[in-house]
């Protein structure tokens, strides 16, 4: 049997296949990306497909209208092939992974979020912005019949010259093969790039004179969304910047059904080309086009990921990762090159992995720890990111206590119906009027840029507009009705931010009482986690001096929004502050400093996990989370609802 | 059109091609074997092939008989296509090219030699056979809720109790990528191998309990055969011998002509894979196999190669190395990896390439210098090694001299007629006698293998009895008649010792005067080299104390005739001493021994070159040796003509 997936926006793809195989599946072995955070078991009804011809077994799902059932549109995780047939995949499915997004360099504000870290570092860590990484500029004399000293006795003596800490001079293979074409083709003068440590220094490029930048490229390995920027190593300047969702979505919208899937025949190669050859490559591909260097100049690479992350990446077991006891390969390990990963960079490139301190706090947190410098401060800090799940760190240069809240996919815009990443299309951020209902949104793009979904920071503003304009109630629940408000066969409300003739898809853009449930879940784990960490050390919110929020979930977030809901603690805004992301920026700092590198390290040693599940206490303080804002209102004094 | 190879005793071979296409050019893109030493220009005769089908253009030779000519044999460097044909490819073309050999255990006389060596290096050289490499068994606890140590953690601290000179482990990623699956298979029960360097243990392997040896490989690489044993690398053990024609002997029998084909597009890498895919891995495979060893466990590798040899298989340019002011890439190098090559081994195994000197004296110099003890000695000793060209080494512990001689591939069996490797089939030893003039020739392989052509030192006897029994004059002119002397229609003179009925082939194998003469060049190289290096440093033959002669010619050479004929020094005979494959031998040495290797580079840092072919007198002493024994027949006054 035969199936063809016609790719809206791209081309169609055929595939044999045999009767009984699941749609899904099928499209997954045939690198068609169809959405499935759920990673297939219907719940997330995101991977929408409509049979164009021929015909599939299906059950019915709550996502799929009559109408839209009438018209050919099937889960797909939910087809069973019976013959053969045509499937339109439509671009909406890919509306969740977002396009990959690449500039020359980034915004000021983004570049601003680098250059103080940079400052920070310097200026209150005493860590300067220095590493091993060299160019050199290098004229040689030709050979003669007087002068016979080999090619590579020639280079090292240069080197040596240019460079008098280099006691020894390593030329590995990559070098060695091009040594005498590119001495004789370049008349010798050429340019060395490589790196100077312990008294040795390791060709890792040679080519004709060059005076481009050597490169670092710092990355952040999320979940649901990649990031990179690409910054030259001599000072700290930022090149390019780019991002695109995470390959391995189509794998499954959390780390639990990404590690299932990698432990299928096959599963870990697919994961690791999902991340490595359809994420990490294209990016850093076009980011070498847009900065103007050659992929061979990027001499070091920085990676903050999750400990799922990290552990795909790489390409090791992860399955001990969830398993009883949740062991994982490595916490810290330095051993990686991007030549090991075939990654687009200099292949002796080294690739350093912040490191993990457990199974569910990973290199992503203690890189935006480091970013924070709250391991330099007095001030007691809370630190706060919100990916898919969020980690929380407490404490100051004594202390750092941490723990991972389950709070799933929710803030990047995962487990909502309508929802989606912070690109083109999303909404961002909502107010909504008291007396007639109307929403104001703000969307993700160009002007006049129509509605496609909800990202992250939108459906904290919705539900916070909602329970303060009392349409919905503490426990999430429609209690106004409106032309906004609707409700489908079985009652269940929901808010309509735009109708499917305002919105860009033709598909009604809303929120539910499920969508407000599982956000409810999701910030009562944040909280909760909050509460507990704190709780673990004898304090209470009113000990906190500072409050760093970090996550892509938009432009910011409004953190008054986020404490009327109870998510976030009710203290002084102007404790909070929003940076960004933070593990990019704690690799940035750690591939342009050694010292950097150093300390993340020291801080992940020094850091102290915390075990939520298993914390007595913990699942009454999440129970009591579980509404707007709190069970205990006396905690939110600040959160409002206007009766 | 087509040609289509009829390979004798293969699967023919079919290829596309145009009108004009040179048919050994043709068989070389198809990967179909013709010998060709003198690399296409005619004047080998060694490219025979039989055109069954279809015409070709081509020139009449002096290596094709008249019937030849007729029954279709043609010299297929000098074949233009001019329509489809059918070419017989005769296996007697790859007679040249010895098949492979390879063995659980090296000969007894060979085992001896290698034990020989270790016993003088580690006696007289003060240089213990010991390494950095090691194996490890070790057991570790499984994790637990109580004992949540991240799998490299607990790898690491393993290996630091197994091996307490271990301050940091390093993990590289071919053996992280399986850690976690690994310990999890063995029950944490595994075995590591590595290298213990620097207070740093590099693990190489990881795998199940495994008692087999950790193995290091000595190579040889000469311009025709490559030999190599696999040897335990804790103990010295002998496990495997095997040896092959070199691959690349279809693109040229000596340095120059294979330099000349790597310049050709795609030429280096063409010569690179021949030596490593065609040669080295086929070799290195059946070694493993022989052995009993995953290819895995082979963690050092040394080679000794000739300048050029050592190029090639680096896959450097290497025309620099032959033409004018003759520039190598390196001399010494150490950055080389298994992997770098993609060699049967482990891919982190570090390649040692014996130091090169110059141009035209290479690692195989140095590594057999080493494997001679003349380093460590204070007899004036003399080091001649025959292999493709002869290269000289001259001195004791306070001086060592060295040349290169332009003799030619004549002790490997080319430039001559019949000549061919030691292999089955090869003429070794030869006596004549003085009133029959009738040959009693001593054949390499099992009793009653007939005849197929002759090796180095069955020239040298062949010569050397022809000139004892005045069926040969001074000049290498036949001047006796016979039934074993035959004469062709041009008049020039032939010995002939095998029959066509008499031999394995069906062709005569027999020696003519233009091999004489090739032959006598060849030697008159050799003597001439000796005769200069000791002038060079004011001495004279009878300051020689001591001769190794290496080289595979032969499972010998009879020294009193190579004496006989001037091509060795008129010494006492007791002072001469036949060491084998020298190459092999110290490269041997190097493998299993740090400071044999330490101590190769310094003796090659220390070895001076004397370039003959400025050499004031160089040319007189060579005209001078073109004879039998020489034209000062004073220098050979054991050399005999009974007439």
């Amino acid at each position: 049997m035969k199936v063809t997936f016609q790719i809206e926006g791209g081309s169609p793809v055929q595939v044999d296949c045999n009767a009984g195989d699941n749609l899904l599946e099928l499209a997954r072995r045939a690198n068609v990306a169809i959405d499935a955070p759920c990673s297939g078991n219907g719940s997330c009804g995101k991977c929408r497909v409509k049979i164009l011809e021929g015909e599939v077994e299906s059950f019915p799902s709550r996502h799929i209208t009559d109408e839209e059932y009438e018209a050919g549109w099937r889960l797909s995780c939910n087809c069973k092939v019976i013959g053969d047939c045509n499937v339109l995949v439509p671009d909406i499915a890919s509306a969740y992974q977002s396009r990959m997004k690449t500039a020359d360099l980034s915004s000021p504000e983004e570049v601003a979020i680098f250059e103080q870290a940079k400052k920070n570092m310097e200026q209150e860590g005493a860590i300067p912005f220095t590493n091993s990484f060299r160019a050199l500029q290098l004229e040689m004399t030709a050979p003669t019949e007087e002068d016979t000293m080999p090619d590579i006795e020639r280079l090292q003596w240069a080197i040596q010259a240019a460079e008098p800490e280099a006691l020894k001079v390593q030329i590995p293979y990559t070098v060695m093969v091009k040594l005498a074409t590119v001495l004789r083709e370049e008349n010798f003068r050429v340019t060395v790039k490589g790196q100077l440590k312990d008294d040795t220094f390791t060709c890792m490029e040679l080519c004709g004179y060059d005076d481009t930048a050597i490169v670092g490229a710092a990355i952040d390995i999320g979940t649901t969304t990649v990031s990179m920027v690409l910054v030259d190593l001599s000072n700290g300047a930022i090149l390019a910047k780019g991002s695109s969702g995470n390959g391995q979505i189509r794998f499954g919208a959390d780390v639990i059904n990404r590690i299932i899937q990698s432990t299928k025949p096959g599963g870990r190669k697919a994961l690791q080309d999902a991340v490595v050859k359809e994420t990490l490559n294209p990016i850093l591909g076009n980011l070498c086009r847009s900065a103007g260097i050659s992929a061979k100049s990027i001499l070091n690479i920085a990676i903050g990921a999750n400990t799922t992350m990290n552990h795909l990446l790489v390409g090791v077991d992860a399955d001990p990762v969830r398993m009883d006891p949740y062991i994982p390969s490595f916490f810290s390990w330095d051993g990686l090159k991007a030549g090991d990963l075939k990654l687009v960079a200099n292949p002796l490139a080294p690739v350093i992995i912040a490191p993990n301190i457990g199974s569910y706090v990973g290199g992503d947190i203690t890189a935006g720890t480091l970013a924070t410098m709250m391991w330099d401060s007095d001030e007691m800090t809370l630190f706060i990111d919100l990916g898919t799940n969020g980690e929380i760190v407490f404490g100051n240069r004594d202390f750092l206590m941490s723990c991972a809240c389950s709070a799933g996919p929710a803030f990047e815009g995962g487990d909502i119906s309508c929802g989606m990443r912070a690109t083109d299309g999303a909404v961002e951020a909502v107010t909504i009027d008291k007396e007639t209902m109307e929403p104001t949104v703000t969307i993700v793009g160009e002007p006049g840029q129509k509605c496609v979904g909800i990202c992250g920071s939108g459906i904290i503003d919705t539900i916070s507009e909602l329970y303060r304009t009392g349409i919905i109630n503490a426990k999430g629940l429609f209690v106004r009705e409106g032309d906004r408000v609707k409700r489908d066969e079985h009652g269940m409300g929901r808010y309509v931010l735009a109708t499917a003739e305002e919105s860009e898809t033709g598909r009604e853009v809303s929120i539910n009482e499920v969508d407000i449930d599982n956000f409810i879940r999701a910030k009562g784990a944040i909280y909760s986690g909050i509460d507990t960490l704190l709780q673990s050390v004898d304090m209470t919110p009113d000990c906190i001096e500072k409050v760093y929020v970090a996550g892509g979930i938009g432009s910011g977030i409004n953190m008054k929004n986020a404490v009327n809901i109870g998510m976030l603690p009710d203290v002084e805004l102007e404790k909070y502050h929003y940076i960004g992301n933070s593990s990019l920026t704690g690799a940035y700092a750690m591939v342009m400093s050694n010292l950097a590198n150093d300390k993340c390290h020291e801080v992940a040693a020094n850091m102290t996990y915390l075990e939520l599940s298993t914390y007595p206490g913990y699942m009454d303080s999440f129970v009591a989370a579980c509404f707007l804002p709190h069970t205990d209102s006396s905690l939110f004094p600040n959160s409002v609802q206007e009766m």
